[in-house]
C-alpha cells in the first residue's frame, strides 16, 4: 500500500512542521518577555532554542527534499510539500528575528526598564495571534482562517508606524535616553517582520488548499 | 526527445531567474542613488520595478511548479529546481528591502542631505558585489565562488554594527537631526539584509551543486 504509506509521510511532515513552528512560537515569547524583564537567562534560552530550531529546519527541509525524489507527488500534494519548504523557512526566520530582539535586549541588559512611548507586549500579542492563526489554517486546511490573517498584518504595520513615529520624537526631547529608544525601534520593526512572516505562511497555506497565488494581489505595506 | 526538451526548460528558468535578478539589483541601486541625490524620481522608478520584480516572482514560480509536476526531475535537477523557487523568494526580498529604502528617502525628500557617520555608498557597494558574485556563481554552478560570498557578509555585518554605534552616538550630540540618522541607521539594516539575501543565494547554489545544506554549518551574525 505505498499510497497510505505516502500519505502517513505527509501527515508525518504537517507534525514536523507544527513541532517546528512551536520551537518559533517559543522563540518570540521568551524574546519579548527577555526585554520586558531584562533578563539575561531568557536571552540565553532563545539562543539555544535557535539551535533546535535549525536542527528541526534541516531535518524537515531534507525530509519534504526526500518525498519530492522519491514519491514524485502531483497537484495538492505537490504544492502542501512546497508550502512546507516556504513555511519551514519562514518558521526560522521567525527564529532570527528572535535572536536580534534578544541581542538587543543583552545590550540593555543592565539598564534599568525605562517608560517609552511604545506598546511592545502589545506588538508581540499581535504577532503570536497571528502565528497561530496562521498555523491553525495549515492545521484545518483552511484557507479562510488564512485569509484573516492577512488583515491582521495592516494592524501590527501600524503599530509599528506610530511606535517609529512617537520613539523619533522621544529621541529630540531626551538625547540621553536615545540608546535606549533606538534598540525599541529596531525591536518594534523586528516584531513588524516576525508579523510578515505570519503572513508569509497564510499565504502559502492559501497556495496548498486552493491552488492560486495570492502574493502581490494584496499590496503589502513594507516599512 | 523529452529530456532534451526538459534540458531546455531547465535552461529557460536559468534565463528567467538571471532576468529576476537583475530588476532586483537594478532597485538596489535606484534606492540608494535616490537617497544619495534626495531623488523623488528614483523612488517612483523603485516602486515600478518592485511591479516588474513581483510579476517576474510569480512567472518563475509557477515555471518552476509545472516542471516539478509535470517533469517530476530526480536528484540535481530536482535541487536545481528548488535552489530556483529560494533564490526566487530572495531576490524578491532584496526589492522589498530596496522599496524600504525609497520609503525612507521620501520620508527626507526636502530635506537637505547632511553629512553623517556612515558609508552607505560602500555599503551599497558591498552588498551589490555580494549578489552579482551569487548570481555568478549559479551561472557558473560553481559552489567556490559561492563561498566566497559567505566570506563577504562579515565585512557588511561589521559595517552595520560600526554605523549603528556611530549613529547612536551622532544622536546623543545633535538631537535635532536624530531624525535623519535614525532613517540612516535603518537604511543600513537594510543593506545588511540585503547581503544576507545575497548569502542565502550563495548557500541555495551549494546546495544545488553539492548537494549538501551547508545553512547553519557555518555562525551567521544576526544583528
Amino acid at each position: 500500500m505505498p499510497r497510505i504509506h505516502f500519505q502517513q509521510q505527509l501527515a508525518e511532515l504537517k507534525d514536523k512542521i507544527l513541532a517546528m513552528a512551536a520551537l518559533s512560537q517559543q522563540a518570540l515569547d521568551a524574546c519579548v518577555d527577555a526585554y520586558l524583564q531584562r533578563d539575561a537567562g531568557l536571552c540565553e534560552f532563545v539562543r539555544d532554542n535557535e539551535k533546535a530550531i535549525n536542527s528541526a529546519q534541516r531535518e524537515l527541509d531534507e525530509m519534504a527534499y526526500d518525498l519530492l525524489a522519491k514519491e514524485q507527488p502531483m497537484a495538492i500534494d505537490l504544492r502542501f510539500i512546497l508550502a512546507v519548504i516556504k513555511i519551514n523557512g519562514d518558521l526560522e526566520r521567525i527564529g532570527d528575528q528572535s535572536m536580534s530582539i534578544a541581542a538587543r535586549t543583552m545590550d540593555l541588559i543592565d539598564c534599568d526598564s525605562i517608560d517609552l512611548p511604545i506598546d511592545i507586549d502589545g506588538m508581540r500579542n499581535c504577532a503570536a495571534l497571528m502565528i497561530r492563526t496562521a498555523l491553525q489554517s495549515l492545521l484545518d486546511a483552511d484557507a479562510q482562517i488564512a485569509e484573516s490573517v492577512l488583515a491582521m498584518d495592516d494592524e501590527i504595520d501600524r503599530m509599528n508606524r506610530i511606535a517609529h513615529e512617537d520613539l523619533t520624537k522621544f529621541i529630540q526631547g531626551h538625547s540621553a535616553l536615545s540608546a535606549h529608544a533606538l534598540q525599541a525601534i529596531i525591536i518594534s520593526r523586528n516584531l513588524e517582520r516576525i508579523a510578515d512572516h505570519a503572513t508569509n505562511i497564510a499565504m502559502d497555506v492559501i497556495f496548498w488548499v486552493r491552488g492560486s497565488d495570492v502574493r502581490h494581489q494584496l499590496s503589502v505595506a513594507i516599512d
